[in-house]
């Protein structure tokens, strides 16, 4: 169980270098758009429908209700990390030992003091900056998984190549707007040095937003380290990383991720705080209690970063699974965490915060019906319930333990077809089709129609990985299965990639700061 | 693209025999249910969520002002049915030739006065019975595919063999509430006489509920009768069926599915009136003029009906796929007619009729992720808009050509977490949870908590086709992906299979009636 936990098993990165025009990426994001064989898309996605909502106003207000009873009768650790107490209990909680309790409001009224609703992600090609919060949705990939998955080696422990190919895989893809974090575990790099080469990979070989390490204080300060050389020396208070601090479900965070809070809130950089939940493990095994621990442990993560750096933008995450009633494994696509998700957003919207879900969570061992189902059963209510930040929005298998790479390139054709779907209905004159029916009698096919030979390349989403040939025109290709075509597609990627540019001077100075990090930190493995 | 059309392939069937106690199915019921390992569940399900709108009010009233447009200016028109002509002359309409103009508001208002905004569709086992409208859902299987796929047969022509096996499975599977009608082409029987074969097969491998065929009226009054026969000799004014009666979209409605509907409204059987729309050859490439056309096509249809007999149970329904732009093939699960389901949903509400939508869409040759990514984009708007009647919401294949047993008994996991799923969010006290929060110290799991072990079990959906085992101990038992766990439960599940009750004096009966009228019938193919 603790191997699928977000908190377990990263240890992300971070940098870039600002330069380039907007809206197409200029030289290199016009490659990698030609390479991918796609037109080229907006930065994040811009949602027009209005979030779905699974509860009332009565239904809110009794989790947040219940929300604050945890905070200020129950309680939360805050493990490890002294002057996080004082610094709570110097704001007006009641702190004893490790124990803090909030009065009842103080979270919620410290938050909506001064984070933000919505803030700018720089990118080091800022045609890439991404806007998170309010209508705004930014799909990133997956992270923190030991293993990496293809139909060709089967699974085995991720490596660095791996890790690098994701990146690069995700450069090219265009409804993936961020190029994540720790994107797969690089296990043959011992973790004490690996987030050095995992900020590097990302801006090195994407031009993306990406993410930070958050397993020490001091792998935050080597990110934030390696920004301000990726962007060319100088932040200028800039955020350009979006880092993910998961909480210790149930009720406590520790000094790890504390820590590495800190440092990215001393630095106006991005934190995402984030309960890690097994419904019936570290939560109750009921969605409103889910729900009401959930915003208990966001709120108190938040508080925190708000006390360290008030304005410093925070994002609200959630991260539930239900449980197989037989084994007690995680299992993902089913009904409770998708309610446990629009209700989270919800909360969310109304504490006025940037909100993170999951995206392609799948149990699945492979890039099968199975995961498909899973996947979709939790982006479609990620997507609906109007998430700003979704991680692993491709390429998740196994529960997490995997990166999948043909999982990567299939979920995100399904980015593509939600990001479509997001964009609502168009009622303009053309959208209504009038016209159509004027110049058309019944029982006469549309086909030829002007209206219809003026939206016709727009009208569908074309799906990148989808089959429509004949069942006998299939079956004289090789009768491939989806994930067959998956990976001759993710092949032909790598083998057409091209870099982004990336100055020399630049380069060298990152190269040079990793080496001689490298040379004081220890080899830890594990 | 004519073969995957609803309207070009079907050929049901109809019947049944009312007897037995209500919850649980009496005693077939329950020994189905033990078969299947599966708790008994409801016989339809009941929505506790309120409807997803993609539209506001002002975009709702733009689409029926359009459909008024149409109805009153382009018309539609009724073919080769010179009574239904006069039938709508006397009503008000403009008829000119075969095209038939409505005053605006005409349909609206002849449909609303006597429309039923909700029916029971009576079964042989009254414990089957549906209610269909208002906030609840019925499952139906999949419909007029001339092929079958299984993974040990691959795919091929369906027989009567393959027919009666879907009926048997689709009796046993919990979520399925409804048998369907054409849930394969039995292609070894004559056109001319299947629907008799399939009807029977219908009566006697189950006790749900059914559908009529409606290739020709007097299929449809065979299919009367061997229901009357059925349901023990009267039907005494029940509904015990509800047929599919397909537009020629665009704009036209034929005398075959007009005289099938013609009948089944003398009969007080219901009828659903569903456009079929490729959208951008039988409508208008937007989503908005497939609307519009969809809802002017419905409303002209459930016209007639209730001009036949006022009062007449009708189902508003909607069908539209979207379209390959490379091939011109028919594409599913993609966002357009999601849109189109979802604002369809709204106006059958608006006008206060049941509405029919599709469910396990998908293009798919085979049961893989494309299949299941399709169907899940298809299954959760349809569910999320609060459709009552879901056909195909299982089993259907390669874009309707072929069932697939396999994709049958995975659709139908997804039926029951959406089931699930729209129960909605349990607030009671023992949904929040807040005893389990006192009971527990942050830090500590909630696994052994006695709130968790009082809501374990039912905590969770529990999936029938999922794998949540180790990676390790799935290899040992086979790494088998989804469609090869489905093909050995279907396979099981058939020898397991035990046929409900039917009294031997109504099987002799109807066999009677089939043998006679065989013999009375050409023998045609296609």
């Amino acid at each position: 169980m603790s191997d699928t936990d977000e908190a377990v098993t990263p240890d992300p990165e971070a940098a870039g270098s600002g330069r380039r025009g907007r809206r197409g990426g200029g030289r290199a994001g016009r490659a990698a758009s030609r390479k991918a064989n796609k037109p080229e898309t907006a930065a994040y996605l811009e949602r027009k429908l209005k979030p779905v909502e699974v509860l009332d106003e009565e239904g809110y207000a009794i989790i947040e209700a219940n929300a604050e009873v945890i905070l200020s009768e129950i309680g939360l650790d805050f493990r490890d990390y002294p002057s996080a107490l004082t610094l709570l209990a110097d704001a007006g909680a009641d702190v004893d030992g490790e124990r803090v309790r909030f009065p009842k409001g103080m979270c919620r009224e410290i938050v909506q003091a001064t984070a933000p609703a919505q803030y700018t992600q720089h990118a080091r090609n800022s045609a890439h900056n991404v806007e998170i919060g309010g209508n705004n949705t930014v799909f990133a990939p997956n992270y923190g998984s030991p293993f990496a998955f293809d139909l060709e080696r089967g699974r085995r422990y991720a490596d660095i190549a791996d890790f690098q190919d994701i990146v690069k895989l995700v450069y090219m893809l265009p409804h993936l707007h961020h190029s994540g974090g720790t994107v797969c575990e690089p296990t043959d790099i011992p973790v004490s040095k690996r987030h050095l080469d995992m900020v590097y990979a990302h801006i090195k070989y994407s031009d993306k937003p990406y993410m930070g390490s958050v397993t020490a204080a001091e792998r935050a300060e080597d990110s934030i380290e390696l920004s301000r050389i990726g962007f060319g020396g100088d932040l200028g208070g800039r955020t350009v990383m979006t880092s993910l601090i998961n909480a210790s479900s149930p009720l406590s965070w520790d000094a790890t991720m504390l820590g590495a809070a800190e440092a990215y809130a001393k630095a106006n950089q991005a934190s995402i705080f984030s309960p890690f939940i097994l419904a019936g493990a570290m939560a109750p095994a009921t969605t409103a209690g889910v729900c009401a621990q959930s915003l208990a442990e966001a709120l108190a993560g938040m508080t925190f970063a708000q006390l360290i750096n008030p304005g410093c933008p925070v994002v609200f995450g959630t991260f539930a699974a239900s449980m197989s009633m037989q084994s007690g494994a995680p299992t993902f696509g089913t009904p409770e965490p998708a309610h446990v998700n629009y209700i989270m957003a919800a909360l969310a919207r109304r504490l006025g915060v940037p909100f993170r879900s999951g995206g392609s969570l799948c149990a699945s061992k492979l890039p099968d019906a199975q995961a498909a189902y899973e996947s979709a059963n939790t982006l479609q209510p990620a997507v609906l319930s109007g998430v700003n930040f979704m991680l692993h929005a491709a390429g998740w298998q196994e529960g997490g333990l995997s990166v999948g790479f043909e999982k990567l390139i299939m979920d995100h054709d399904q980015l593509g077809a939600m990001a479509k779907f997001a964009q609502g209905v168009d009622l303009s004159d053309n959208g209504q089709a009038m016209s159509a029916f004027r110049e058309n009698e019944p029982g006469q096919h549309f086909l030829g129609t002007e209206h219809t030979l003026a939206n016709f390349e727009s009208a569908f989403y074309s799906s990148t990985v989808a089959n429509y040939d004949s069942f006998e025109q299939w079956e004289e290709e090789g009768s491939l299965d989806t994930a067959q075509r998956a990976h001759k597609m993710w092949k032909q990627m790598l083998n057409d990639y091209e870099a982004p540019p990336l100055d020399d001077a630049i380069d060298a100075e990152l190269t040079e700061f990793i080496a001689k990090r490298k040379e004081v930190l220890p080899d830890e493995f594990g």
